[in-house]
């Protein structure tokens, strides 16, 4: 055979109207109001939508969006809690040709205004609930986007905000603005199926949070990846007790629409309210954080009617929560990911002859992160300067390195964060683990600057930040503390300066008035900081001794 | 808001090796054996391999032909039934960086001929059973690929296939060639995702028989498609009655390793040996035409342990086929598609609500072709003049138009027909249709020049020209007969010369011995031919007679 040759495989057959497609995960919405459109789409208290009218919903907001001025690459944010407003804007956002920006309904006015502005909405659509602290961060801001009202009947402040003591902020109305958009509006697709479809900020490791730049493509597979580790079939019915404003979902508004499932919304995640819905509607499957399953271990509650599958992610559950979850008639799936890589990018795939183990050899078995998702095409525990991958000896400790087409875009306009976290090809998730010889990967600490608590991520950072802004603080180090319901919280380190005297009450005070109530310290401990040789602040010792306090 | 604005989400934000990866279905395999390693893959009489063992074989096989000088972008074919050895071509050829072209063991010397001639198949693995054939075919070719033997112990020579009276034609025995192989070699991944992954040969409505190329973008895709459509969870048994060289076994070799399934080979499809498969194994899925349908339920077989979901493409099946399958415990799924598109691209998606209705109601609901699947993002039946769209009426015919990410690449060194194919942005499908009120489309007319019989594609000229051969024959011209056990047969409308005489079993024979048996026709009816004004033979009328003759 001679060594050159000409391929005629790549002679005249190149990609063309009929046979390349840009990848989108708005197609699902397309097909389901095809196949189904008299299929239940949204519950939202007594409110319901069809298939049908959830696509006539997405498009009229699209079209109203296109006709206030929003053009390809401009960003959309949403403030709302599980409400169908935050469901359609998975989908008309991205057919208005715009990027998505979900903020946190946690967050405080100065983190708010940062991201509105860091990110260049033009569009706020946001739930009258918020309109104290969404007030606040817009009167920060010289560029203020156009506001748009949600007035959610099932809202503290019910339809009519003003008169019930809400507050509406915008000229216009949610309701109202899709009244005059156009049904039969002609949706955009990507140009490239590398566009931009949402913005998630992330606390990171900094103090100022990092826009999270994801694609089509990438919320496509992991849309489908969902349905791949979870065996998840046609016609699901989901409980929204995960935000949508987490890593969109972790893609469950795409997932549960490719397969014409039902969407129940939720504003406030309580114990009642979630049997109620299980109960009521015939929910099948949801997700959470293991605080959402203390809460539902914890509520007294009987045996379920029905299995209900739940996913949970994260922070490893321990053994009881998982064993009495179960008991409960709950099956539980453990996942891990990052904001980075559209949530949950590594499963802990079960194995079939795990089932006859013992109870606790199964839980330890299951609080192991696990296996890559199929979509992610690359997962390993390696050194974090050579990326040399560590022996699977379930010992040798190494960092998480991710690689794939569910990983982000990147940060944006922070190309200094976005070429550090993709340096050597991989992206680096900060999170360092062990390899097991069966090649599941288990978290033995969590990257040393975040805190995860109820599921939210804070960074420790953040918090010194503001501590050594108080006036009787020398030096502050904060680590997670374990938290039976949390999952952790902070913790903070303190040493006073020579002769200045504080008490912790006033100190977390102190934070709270400057931060998200949630990422306040809530325990302080006065004392001299652990340091090395070379005057690093050893937080390995910290984090001990928050543990040994608890 | 200024008309001209840069888009951020475009700056600085470019694939690169931690987030962008070429699809490819060789990663499920990768996939399959790192998180179910000792989990068994493919069982062929009393051979067993692992996940592990597959991976070693197929790593062996690549390495083996890189070894021999196959390069990227190279065909590789293969002449086998469904043995292990034509699953691992599915993962080997293309880690190699090669093209499958699985070939139809079916076939005539003359047309694997030019198929291995004009595919150019550097290297040729075939099954010993088809030495004969396979020999004749390679004595007609001037440029012959290198030859490897698989010798099954089940085939019909044994494993020794010279001593038990078979043929072996290479210097290659397919056992020695994998010993040779490297299972630590690295497999090539696709320098794009457009590359090619196979070439399959389709009759066409021509007489020599069209190279449709797939690439590794639709193959992925597909490969999830059937999982979204058919609700496959992880670990199905599948049984191996389709044939892996119908396009690619419809992506289902790739489709069960993604899920980390058992493969369950049958050399023959007969119904003892379904049977016992199903028992024996615990099949869960299997796929097949309605001839096997028929051959099952003809076999006088009791009801089945446990239900199993049998997939049918193409021909309707009958209301009573589906009937007496379902009342013996199978579970019909009804799709639709062409070797162009992977294999079924539409799905008869089925309604909780028609399980309400009676049999003949259910029955014919599901004989309708159906809606698209959800990787395929464009279908419709349209007036194949202008593309435009028929109204859904259930009444109007136009021609079936597909358009997305699991349409070919185009037909190899044919430029012409793969332009014809992709006019005007969408693939003809050649096939006729209509659509109904709920858009979902039922096939009214098979393209006027195939008949589908017992599964395979018989293109009606490729008869024609041979009748048109016979010396006594003036005019000939062949349409479907329905036919209860194969779907459709060919009948041949043929017109003598003045003074000629000839007999149906002697036109019979004069085409049997040139070409493929299974094309011939079955019927030969005499007569004058009708036609229109313009000389043009009215198929439709003598597809009328055919029907009427049954």
């Amino acid at each position: 055979m001679s060594e050159a040759r000409t391929n005629p495989y790549e002679l005249g057959l190149d990609k063309n109207a009929a046979n390349f497609v840009p990848l989108s995960p708005v197609g699902f919405l397309l097909r389901s109001a095809a196949v189904y459109p008299e299929r239940i789409s949204v519950i939202h208290g007594e409110r319901r939508y069809t298939w049908r009218q959830s696509l006539d919903r997405c498009r009229r907001l699209a079209s109203a969006l296109a006709a206030h001025g929003i053009r390809r690459g401009d960003t959309v944010a949403v403030m709302a809690p599980n409400v169908p407003e935050a469901f359609e804007a998975h989908f008309a956002v991205p057919m208005a040709g715009a990027v998505l920006n979900a903020l946190n309904i946690r967050l405080d006015a100065e983190t708010i205004a940062f991201i509105l502005k860091h990110g260049g909405a033009r569009v706020l659509i946001t739930d009258t609930e918020f309109a104290p602290v969404i007030g606040r961060a817009l009167a920060m801001l010289d560029d203020k986007p156009l506001v748009i009202d949600i007035a959610d009947p099932l809202g503290p402040h019910g339809a009519d905000g003003v008169a019930s003591g809400g507050r509406r902020l915008g000229a216009l109305d949610y309701e109202e603005f899709l009244a005059g958009g156009d049904p039969d509006f002609a949706e955009l697709t990507p140009a490239d199926e590398w566009d931009a479809i949402a913005l998630n900020y992330t606390s990171g490791t900094t103090g100022n949070p990092k826009g999270v730049v994801t694609h089509y493509r990438g919320a496509y597979l992991n849309a489908l990846g969902n349905i791949l580790v979870w065996g998840l079939r046609q016609h699901p019915v989901y409980l929204w007790t995960l935000p949508m404003f987490h890593a969109n979902g972790w893609c469950f508004p795409w997932t549960v629409t490719a397969l014409a499932g039902t969407h129940v919304c939720l504003r406030r995640v309580e114990a009642a309210s979630v049997y109620e819905a299980i109960e009521r509607h015939g929910v099948t499957h949801l997700c959470g954080a293991p605080v959402v399953m203390n809460m539902l271990l914890n509520a007294g509650a009987g045996k379920l009617a029905r299995p209900v599958d739940m996913m949970t992610a994260g922070a490893a559950p321990p053994a009881a929560v998982i064993g009495g979850m179960e008991a409960l008639g709950f099956r539980i799936t453990h996942v891990y990911g990052l904001t980075e890589v559209y949530g949950p990018a590594v499963i802990c795939a079960w194995h079939d002859e795990w089932d006859d183990l013992p109870a606790d050899e199964r839980a330890r078995l299951k609080s192991r992160q696990g296996v890559a998702y199929p979509v992610l095409e690359g997962l390993m525990v390696a050194d974090p300067e050579t990326l040399a991958p560590v022996p699977h000896d379930g010992a040798t400790m190494g960092e998480i390195f991710m690689r794939g087409n569910i990983v982000m875009k990147g940060y944006l306009k922070d190309a200094p964060a976005t070429a550090e976290a993709f340096a050597g090809g991989w992206f680096h998730t900060g999170d360092l683990a062990v390899a097991h010889p069966d090649g599941y990967i288990e978290i033995k600490d969590r990257s040393k600057d975040i805190i995860i608590s109820g599921g939210e991520n804070i960074s420790t950072i953040e918090i010194e930040d503001v501590l050594y802004r108080h006036p009787a603080i020398l030096e502050a180090a904060v680590v997670a503390r374990p938290d039976p319901n949390w999952g952790e919280t902070p913790c903070a380190f303190v040493t006073l300066k020579d002769g200045a005297t504080a008490d912790p009450t006033e100190i977390i005070a102190f934070c709270r008035d400057r931060m998200a109530h949630f990422k306040a310290p809530r325990h302080i401990i006065f004392g001299p900081l652990p340091k090395t040789s070379t005057g690093k602040i050893q937080k390995f010792v910290l984090r001990e001794r928050a543990k040994e306090g608890t």
